[in-house]
């Protein structure tokens, strides 16, 4: 099954917003605690949102469409995150989300991308052969396990305060899938 | 670990707006696709939280204030969301879901709950008795359960387009951790 990229497209822009309405101006209960030692909070997970738009899906686009599967991609640091919150408040880090992500998907309308480019192939440092459409497909996929990561985290705050009903709750049966989501 | 009542209520103002971010005006990708057989797609899932602001939060709430121990709930009806959907636009439902949260959460703010009262019992058809502090945690975990569950929804859509990234995206890990959630 191939993405449309319209589609695609169409649900990369939302994801600021998304982010906006659920953490912006919030109390510290939803936005500063984690699920234990180790972990991201939301503020965290924004950093590495943003740390990917600079770091991956553009900049691999690009390497893909100018250099095919010739140059491998550089791997992507997943903990590039603490750099892009040092100093910065959470209202900084969504606006600053929302300016790259905007400035992105200018880039990718730009690239008038046809079929038979989508269709080309990159060099990925561990996963070995991609193409472009799933590069595409997975820049939509990695905001959606980071708002499940970000659900779950602020579930998390209310595990106790939820009392019997925690075996109704989905959410609080979900241990999370990786190290990061 | 109980809940403050105040985050709770800033959590539950904002979920509609979450809603409307990612789901209003999107391709039918994201809105009436789901899981597989007899799973749910977003827009089922809006009518489910809808019902559950009729016949769930408040008028439970009510029921222990005025009767504490001495009147069961009524069993919530999983599928009353059907009734919701039937005939409705995803913009009707969502713009419904706005309404009557809001309505909700004015009837909460007049309550004027004290910790005392954040403490009374009520008793629930399966789980027995329950405080009215630990249904309020619920409304907010409910939400998230339901949040959890979208991006679970959507991310499915791509299951296939992402190719050999789905090993890094925990949301395509994620079965899912009850019949509706």
């Amino acid at each position: 099954m191939e993405q449309n990229l319209q589609d695609t497209l169409s649900f990369l822009t939302r994801t600021p917003a998304v982010l906006n309405a659920l953490l912006r101006d919030q109390p510290e209960t939803w936005t500063l605690r984690n699920e234990g030692e180790s972990t991201w909070n939301p503020f965290n997970v924004v950093g590495h949102l943003i740390h990917a738009e600079r770091k991956d899906w553009i900049p691999r686009a690009k390497i893909i469409l100018q250099f095919g599967e010739s140059r491998t991609f550089e791997p992507f640091d997943r903990e590039g995150n603490l750099r892009e919150c040092e100093g910065k408040s959470l209202a900084e880090l969504l606006d600053e989300f929302a300016r790259v992500r905007s400035q992105n998907l200018d880039e990718l309308r730009a690239m008038n991308l046809r079929p038979e480019d989508l269709a080309r192939r990159g060099s990925h440092p561990s996963l070995g052969v991609v193409t472009l459409s799933a590069l595409l497909a997975t820049w939509a996929v990695h905001d959606l396990t980071h708002l499940h990561q970000i659900s779950r985290i602020m579930a998390h705050q209310y595990r106790e305060a939820v009392g019997p009903w925690s075996e109704y709750l989905g959410v609080l049966k979900c241990s999370g899938h990786s190290s990061s989501s």
